[in-house]
């Protein structure tokens, strides 16, 4: 979901080869990693020649008509379309809608552009739109513009989907990196590591005891049930691609500051477990869709991590670690035994098209 | 650029077979004309469930935080990739400023998403953000939030882009087709068919004597000249994928008017005429980047077509035509020799992936 906007040192660190050293875009340019920071930095942005990489985040804030808006957009590339828990209409309203309420926003608007394979069958086009309007009025959100376009077959793959999407900010509300400072509380609202496990199991046609579905899910009123403790809270993220792990390292070094994590703390359910254990995956890479972790001020944690706790999309919710001083703009993780590992960001994403 | 939204008549008129008769998608429901409108009025719209029809235009209007927004999506598909007098980081921009400024809204904000293909150079893909980044100086519109994306060799051509805007609409501006009455005049920038030609002949590599360049640009400026004779202005729309023809069946179709055009009075560079005689081409049907078509109350036409004419973009412009209560939903041409033929909406488009 994210062109991450970490600060170029970090860059650096986590990749040391200069980009135009390859010639060409490789799938990792794609997985919201190091190597799509990278494109995003020394490419995108420079070519684009404007804004400064921090406001070409998931979700702008925006002045307009005298509203302050937040305003995201995210095209979807999943493979396969429909898979158990979702479909890539789920995602695609999932998704903007997301990156919405991770600026605070409710959202109110979604446009959807198609771009269909010649080819594919209309009823995979009907299907993939019943999803869309199940997922839209599901979010309490409307979809209110398209556009279709289609390419040859050959040149896409059946279908690919763009949304964006536009909602007000409530006053007080200001969720950006730079706010994090040590003492900060770290939460999640659930399980990690499900909605990526859910698409490689249907994709590698896995089988497991219980079948792992996608967690796919509309966070907007969670969101609005934690601010309604306090509009107070520093940062919120998705963490999509490149997972927990990836969001951890962009508000570490966007703070500044240092993220400690009681990896016994993170919540994965024991199938993602056994399933990442016997693929060889990391939990804390493996992407998310409807799961969310804050960086709240330590003397509302408590209230907020209970307010999530009373909400349907976040039963599961814990603190999970602490912004610290030392180490700045790195994530470490203490291990059950008491040792300590850097969780570094990765380079590309473990399984490309999980979004 | 449209997901058409001609009236369910006009529909099974133009394309009698049943869409369900055609079980995959083809070329031709890309292009704009009554294909598309079929797919998205029998497949998108009832599998999103939601709104009205008349609500999935290329620019929604919507209320949010107390500002009346015009709100647009495309995606673009253009091949190649550049070409002479522009590139798909041109038509990326253009292509959305335009559909906000047919709801009479200066472009503030614009997001970026793009959809790489595995192996592009990455070489192709700093051209294309230099493009985009130009373009959006050059209409005064600011890119403020992007996603990337990659997909394997194979599932897409180079790059895919969508861009989403938003804008704000002025006051007391009201432009919908469902305002067009008999005694508008018909009203175009200037020439038409420039864009198709230029495209054509990159991609076929045809020589002509003048390299024909397409006449992309943005018409945000040109439609504040014109609002500020009056903001009575009834209808805009950019004939882009379908050309004009599909534009004036569009307005025809949803005012319930018939619309009457002057053949000799449409201007047609030669240039263009020769290459579409020599393709066996109509020009009414070859899709426009930079230019417009107005319906304007007859006692502003005079005044508006002054303005336009002394505008950079509009020093073209020419009254083509006008509205009439005969024939409603149909749009007829004068001929030069005194006869009359219909201009009926193009099934699909001669020229697939033109924007």
């Amino acid at each position: 979901m994210s062109d991450t906007t970490a600060a170029p040192d970090m860059l650096s660190w986590s990749c040391p080869a200069p980009l135009r050293d390859r010639p060409r875009v490789v799938m990792g340019h794609g997985g919201g990693g190091a190597l799509s920071a990278e494109l995003v930095e020394q490419v995108v942005l420079p070519g684009l020649g404007g804004p400064a990489p921090a406001a070409l985040t998931d979700s702008a804030v925006v002045e307009l008509g005298g509203a302050r808006l937040a305003f995201s957009t995210d095209s979807f590339v999943v493979r396969p379309l429909f898979f158990p828990g979702g479909s890539i209409g789920d995602l695609a309203v999932n998704g903007t809608v997301n990156d919405l309420a991770m600026s605070g926003a409710r959202a109110a608007y979604l446009s959807c552009g198609l771009i269909l394979e010649e080819g594919v069958e209309i009823d995979t086009v009907a299907r993939v739109a019943e999803a869309l309007g199940g997922a839209a009025r599901a979010a309490g959100v409307r979809v209110v513009t398209g556009d279709t376009k289609v390419v040859e077959s050959g040149h896409g793959d059946g279908v690919y989907i763009n949304t964006s999407g536009i909602g007000v900010i409530p006053a007080g509300v200001d969720l950006r990196p730079e706010r994090v400072v040590p003492g900060d509380v770290v939460l999640v609202s659930g399980a990690i590591g499900v909605h990526g496990v859910a698409i490689m199991s249907r994709r590698e046609n896995l089988r497991f005891e219980v079948e792992i579905e996608s967690d796919c899910a509309p966070l907007g009123g969670l969101v609005e049930a934690m601010l309604s403790v306090t509009p107070d809270l520093h940062v919120l993220r998705d963490p999509t691609r490149g997972g927990l792990a990836a969001s951890l390292n962009e508000i570490a070094a966007a703070s500044g500051c240092g993220v400690v994590v009681q990896e016994r703390a993170v919540p994965v359910p024991p199938p993602v477990a056994g399933a990442c254990a016997m693929l060889g995956l990391d939990p804390m890479y493996v992407a998310n869709e409807g799961k969310l972790v804050a960086f709240v001020p330590r003397e509302h944690a408590d209230a907020v991590l209970a307010a999530m706790r009373a909400h349907p999309l976040g039963s599961g919710a814990a603190a999970i670690g602490e912004v610290v001083p030392e180490h700045p703009g790195m994530v470490v993780a203490r291990t059950g035994l008491g040792g300590t590992r850097v969780v570094d960001l990765p380079m590309g994403e473990q399984l490309p098209r999980i979004c």
